[in-house]
């Protein structure tokens, strides 16, 4: 395997947690003979090597080189294979000091542990078979969730949903292939023909897979999240809505960035989608350089965002020059927002949404029209069950191909054998989803995505 | 307790690793009832309820409002006495995603948790008896601990040198005051008098206060670190110095900092010792009102920085500026350093200390030599015990102070009830340390000095 030599019978060592100074931080371990080579550095040593599995000792990290202690510690003992990798492995809980962290790490290397990949220890487990490959995928997923749905959505995969859903699919073409190999080994029996019960299995199939790819879409909105604009002219109140998004929203999805910058912008959760807002700045003629440049990046802003909401000032009316720039937004994803409701009874005209970026009225319903256009022909499924993964989606669209080739087969008389194929070649493609049947190349390129320590 | 509310029979929790994206975060919860608590958030209930005392048990965390699954985690189970903090506790070790984080916190507040203050676990554990004060406060020194030496000392002192240090000299005065106090009692009777051997043991109590007294400089400067500014003529190599020495350093004490200034600082490790390392503007003679500004800041780098490293360039060799900034400098902790070694072979004047800022050569001496002039003067004792407490060192010069009195007090023949006081006082300070004594308001603003989840 390329870059990454992922040999599962090396001890591997990483920093599971953040760097940096906290009370706590987790350095894990994997690997055969881990637990003793950990004792060898370990005060009391009998009491971690011959700790029960999942229990949890207290003791003193030392230095192999002089034996001079390094941390108190605690260290959680799992034995194989009762253990997130299915191999042994130690899980040091140590004071979370810069200067600690580096000398553990330091001694872990002298005493033969190497330092783990991205992604190892989950490939380990589904190496070992404690998990899948949509579970695996599905632990990066939570990690990287930038909201609550999102993580919701992950750990929907994570207890094995998707997995399920797709072994289902599959077990239902398998039982079509044996049919087909009994009657290809056996042309002369009088066997029942497999085709008319065949044909539906395909089908079943085929909307099977075709309900999971349609949820590729939200899946991916949810894991990525887009851009949206917030655009009107100058004094429209552009800066206050964001500042009011960016406030109202609990569940700090990220830092505030931006601010090197000359343009704000930050996350926030519209109905658990992650909404990067962006305030631009406001447009309107001007002979200004300065202010000129700075209408030409809002431009940019505008044409490359997601979504644009175009803010007019409703105590002041349709300018002019919002009609000219919502005419130019026409066939954009574009919310038309009435602002300053709070300081004006003038009627709404039709399709804007009305707001009041000082006292926040009329918030939820621009929340809600901002999803009704992004989840816009998106289908969600009850179950919860949606995919984000591009591995997933292509992998699906290969098996719905190549069941689309047997459905026709199977109608046009096409010889047996040669269904077949197509068959295997479906097969062979939700095996992947699993990791039933599985590429090297293609599991370096998955797991060298994940965070190191997992 | 203002401010902090410190109430002990309160489920607490807090998330002990650094907030952001990674493989593992650990949530710590503390209090009466907590594994019950977190029991009837977690599926299998039973699995987490009847663990055994340092178990680690797999499950799922689930929403209390709605029991909707939030992540999946392995949960450590405590059990008092048996735990950090002497109570029963859970750890949460979840998968560190931000909003599964906030979710999970959010849950534990509605299963009845509230958020712990900085170090209230610590303080628990010492009202709980499981630690000293002097331990305590080594456990937030550690985590902010600089360098692999600075953590080496506050281990010293975790693993309770000072606490028994301290308690020896208090044990020694005990001895005086009882036998102070029995004669005080029977005044008639003939029981020998304690003085002569009384005033031997105040003697080497003073002299053991004396000596702990005199490692603190050296703590505070582990602890702390300096200030050292690269100063010197422009092209002298300054910032080529600067950056060979950021760069040989692997102990990795802090990320670069100071981009958003216009000088460049950054934390290097010289022999344990953190030297917070500034690179200023070079100093030359100029009209160039922007440059003349940055000479200016960089005199001000000069005059608050614990040390100089004022470079010449050996190639050029002794410029008259040189001269006249060398002598502007000459009271202040200086080393002069002959730069540009690879370059030259003329002679290197006395005083200079000779290195090659390209190729490396001679910065060991320069280190030793910074350290040197760093450690001049302050004591280090062979056993490591350093203390780096202001709270420590006050009250040992409180104690010292007291029993200076009690010395001349039996020397001059003071009336033994009234040198008896002073033995008090002294001892009050002494069980102040290790926190045998101690004052509410004390207790709140040492915990309140830690992280939280400590």
């Amino acid at each position: 395997m390329n870059r990454h030599t992922y040999n599962p019978d090396d001890c591997i060592a990483a920093l599971a947690t953040p760097w940096g100074e906290s009370a706590i931080a987790v350095i894990r371990t994997s690997g055969p003979g881990s637990i003793e080579r950990i004792g060898s550095m370990f005060s009391p040593e009998k009491r971690l090597t011959s700790a029960e599995p999942n229990t949890i000792v207290v003791g003193t990290i030392l230095s192999p080189a002089d034996r001079a202690p390094i941390d108190q510690v605690m260290a959680a003992v799992y034995r194989a294979p009762k253990s997130y990798t299915g191999q042994d492995g130690v899980e040091i809980f140590c004071h979370g000091s810069r200067p600690g962290i580096t000398m553990i790490l330091k001694a872990l290397r002298r005493a033969g542990f190497r330092d783990a990949s991205p992604g190892e220890f989950t490939f380990r487990a589904f190496m070992n078979r404690k998990m899948d490959l949509t579970r695996a995928e599905a632990v990066a997923e939570i990690v990287s969730a930038r909201t609550e749905r999102a993580q919701e959505l992950a750990l929907k995969r994570l207890s094995g949903a998707l997995e399920a859903r797709i072994r289902s699919i599959r077990d239902r073409i398998l039982g079509l292939l044996s049919a087909m190999e009994i009657q290809l080994d056996y042309p002369e029996d009088e066997i029942e023909s497999p085709l008319p019960d065949g044909l539906l299995s395909v089908q079943t199939a085929l909307s099977d897979i075709a309900e999971v790819l349609s949820t590729y879409k939200t899946g991916r909105l949810y894991r990525d999240g887009i851009r949206a604009a917030i655009a009107g002219r100058t004094n429209a109140g552009k800066s206050s809505l964001f500042n009011l998004m960016v406030n109202e929203d609990r569940s700090i999805v990220s830092e505030m960035r931006g601010t090197t910058r000359d343009y704000i912008e930050s996350w926030v959760s519209v109905s658990g989608i992650p909404v990067c807002l962006i305030d631009t700045a406001g447009l309107r003629p001007t002979d200004n350089p300065v202010e000129i440049e700075g209408i030409r990046r809002s431009e940019r802003i505008i044409a490359s965002a997601d979504i644009v909401l175009y803010l007019v000032d409703g105590s002041e009316g349709i300018h002019p020059e919002d009609t000219d720039t919502l005419k130019r937004l026409e066939s954009r994803p574009l919310i038309r927002v009435w602002n300053k409701i709070d300081m004006t009874d003038s009627e709404i005209p039709k399709g804007f949404v009305p707001v009041s970026s000082v006292s926040g009225e009329g918030l939820p319903f621009l929340y809600t029209e901002i999803s009704r256009i992004l989840l816009e022909g998106s289908l969600h499924p009850k179950d919860d069950l949606v995919i984000d993964s591009e591995r997933q989606r292509d992998l699906l669209l290969r098996a719905s191909e190549a069941l689309s080739h047997v459905s026709l087969g199977l109608e046009g008389g096409v010889p047996l054998d040669a269904v077949a194929m197509d068959v295997r070649e479906a097969l062979d493609a939700l095996g992947e989803i699993v990791g039933e049947v599985s590429e090297a190349d293609m599991l370096t390129d998955m797991f060298s995505r994940f965070c190191v320590g997992k």
